[in-house]
Order: structure tokens, then sequence, then C-alpha cells
């Protein structure tokens, strides 16, 4: 499948691996290609610049976000938080019409120092203003709620045995991405929220996300929801 | 122990029974009691009139804000969120200096319909804005991401397996909150998150929290926190 990942960054980097070794073609979105490709900066969570991970994995495509979005059938949104919606309009409406996105970003702010705080919640979300800014795209907010390297490997913790969570409006959007967190990842278990309005709820997770990695001493751990 | 409950609601009537059950000396607080006595309208979740509660309850007490916060050796904060302020104001700051307060409320917001948004969140949470108000009193936020019937018996959802939180700037008070949770309701897995301002982080669980009520039918389930 053709894939365009909005985002460099560590998120970014692990899906795009990951999609790549499962045989997808995928390219990466970035503002401007040749910074990217320049930057020999390490990311704000210690992840190799692009460069270094591209000599890695070089099936993966660098391009435009307007590229990124044209080649996608399918999308993910995994830039920062508040870059999520310039990167999208960047992008352009007519190559995210009719799409389904995955939206893994999450609105932190680090602007104001940590723990970061959020740029939207409780009355709105990043899920629901992308959505309403792009209403012919398909946005399904998941994967939002645990670490890149869970993301794509839910195993590595306990099994497997904890949740991720679905929000979006178009109900054969979500099952999609139900379908595609199972055959991508190995998601087992994958709860629906409900329309995109549920994003408040997983991105007002990041708070106490935020504090367990501090109480907890290791980003390798993910809410189950117990019954 | 002698134990002031504030708030005679749903949360207020089931933490009371269970502590009078284990002995407790229990006095719960309203803002007037001749009114609490005169309701016959069952609360918002269905349960009783407090007058109907107490009649199967005989030696939890009902009176004053004042009153319980006097009487308590340890006191609960259990009002819904919007009334705590005023109710701990009329309470007496002489009544609370000192003595350690588990805050289980949560500010949450019914004024503009369902679901309910936060009063205060992501830069304050409730549990930070009762300590400013209060410095001499020892806030503890604790059980307040999951429900009541939960709150006094984890085991009754998959044998207790499940997480809860304390936040709170008091090493020795939160020490001490730990062990209540334990000895009283039988809580084994309990994080310290660290201080007051991590109440933030469960206070925004709430939102998460109302949507997996939605989704799953039921109020029996928590959160675990798996790694």
């Amino acid at each position: 499948m053709r894939i365009g990942i909005m985002g460099t960054g560590m998120v970014g980097q692990i899906l795009a691996g990951k999609l790549a070794e499962l045989g997808h073609e995928v390219t990466i979105g970035t503002r401007d290609v040749a910074r990217t490709l320049a930057s020999t900066e390490p990311g704000p969570y210690g992840n190799p610049p692009y460069r270094e991970w591209q000599k890695k994995n070089p099936k993966v495509k660098l391009a435009t976000f307007a590229e990124a979005a044209a080649h996608g059938e399918v999308l993910i949104n995994a830039t920062a938080g508040v870059a999520a919606l310039p990167a999208l309009q960047s992008a352009g409406e007519a190559n995210l019409n009719g799409k389904i996105m995955l939206d893994v970003s999450n609105p932190l702010d680090f602007s104001k120092g940590m723990p970061p705080t959020l740029t939207v919640c409780n009355t709105d979300s990043l899920g629901e203003q992308i959505q309403r800014a792009f209403p012919k795209l398909k946005v399904v907010k998941t994967l939002n709620t645990t670490n890149a390297h869970v993301m794509i490997n839910p195993r590595q913790v306990a099994d497997g045995d904890h949740h991720i969570f679905v929000s979006g409006n178009d109900a054969s959007a979500k099952a999609k991405v139900i379908e595609y967190l199972k055959d991508w990842f190995g998601w087992k278990e994958i709860i629906d929220l409900g329309d995109i309005t549920t994003a408040r709820g997983t991105e007002m997770l990041l708070p106490v996300w935020i504090r367990l990695l501090g109480a907890l001493h290791t980003a390798m751990f993910n809410f189950k929801i117990v019954r």
C-alpha cells in the first residue's frame, strides 16, 4: 500500500521504518526537504538526525508534505501537534480529500517548559481542529496515547495485553484503521470511543502519561482498561 | 478513627457507608442539614435521597460542613467539583488546618450538557485550587479516576489488578493516605505521581473515562498501567 506520513520526527521515523519493513511504499513529508536532510542535530528524544536514519531505511522516500500526501492512499499525521495544521495546509486539501488519515499527534506545548501543557483541550481537540479544517479528510485519531515503540509493537509491553483507542466520524474509515492496527502492528485490544470529539479524551490522557513517565522511569508502558 | 466527609452525594454516601462499616466514626457535612434531610429526589446517578440512605446507615451522622470538618481527624472531599471550594470555605480554615484531606472530587461542569467539560484543567487543577486556598490543609488527590463502587472495593474489578494514583505536596500525608487506601478498601496498586500539580493529569482522565463509560456500557472498569 502507498502510505504518506507527515512528519520526520521520531514518531514518523518509527512508523515509516515499520511500514516499509512490512513492504509498504512509504513517503515521509516534510516542510523543507533540503533543510531536513541538512540537519545534523539529534531529535528531542535522542533519535538520530533524519539523514542518518535514512541511510538505514533506504526504501523510505523523503518529499514535501504535498508530495507525501499525494503519494499516500492512506495518510498518517505524525507531526508535532503545533505543526499539524500548517503541515496539512501545506500538503493541500486536494491531496487529502477522500483519504483516511491516522492522526497520532498530540497538541503538546513545550514552549513554557516541562511538563508541557496542551495547546487545545477540554472543549476542543487537535483531532477536531484537523477534521474541521479538512471536512473531506477522514480523520481517525489513534495511537496517540502510547509511545512510538509500543505503537508499532504492542507485544513489547505485557505481550500486548493493553488498549489503544480510535475516534472518528466515519465508521468505515474507523473499521479500516482497526484492521490496519491489527495487521500492521499486531494490536489486539482496540476500543472505538465514538466520533472525533472523543479525541479530547485521548489527547487529555497526555498529562497523566507524562507524569507516569516520570513516576515509572520508563516510557514502555500503556493503559489497559480493566473490566 | 474520626472521619469527616464533605458531600452527601453518591460518592460521599458510598465512602461513608464503607468507613462506618469498618468501625470509623463518620460525619458527613452538607451546606444545609434541614434541606438535605427534606429532599425526596433521587441523586443524578439514581442513588436514593439522603434521608432514605441514612435509614440504612444510622451510624453515619449528618452535620454542617464546619461540624463535619471539626469532627474529622482525617477529611475526605466528596463534593461535586464545582461545590468544593465553597464547601471548604464554609467548613472554615481552622477546622481544616493541619489535617489530611483525600480529595476525590472532579471539576466536572454539566451545565452545558453531556458530556461534561472540566471547569479547570491543563494549567491548573481543582486539587491545586484547594491546596492554594488552604495552604495548611494536606491535600492528597486520589480515587477520582474510578467510580465510587470501585473506590471502596477495587477487587470488584479484575480482583483489584488495576491502579489508583496519589498526588500531593506532603510526603508523609501521601504515605498515610496510601496506608488508608490499602487498609480501608484493599487497594494494592497505588502510584505516587508527585506533587499536587500532578492532579491535573488524573482530573484530565475524566473526559476519556466518561467516553469509556459510553463505549463499554458499564462504570465497573478502571485504568491499569501495564509495563
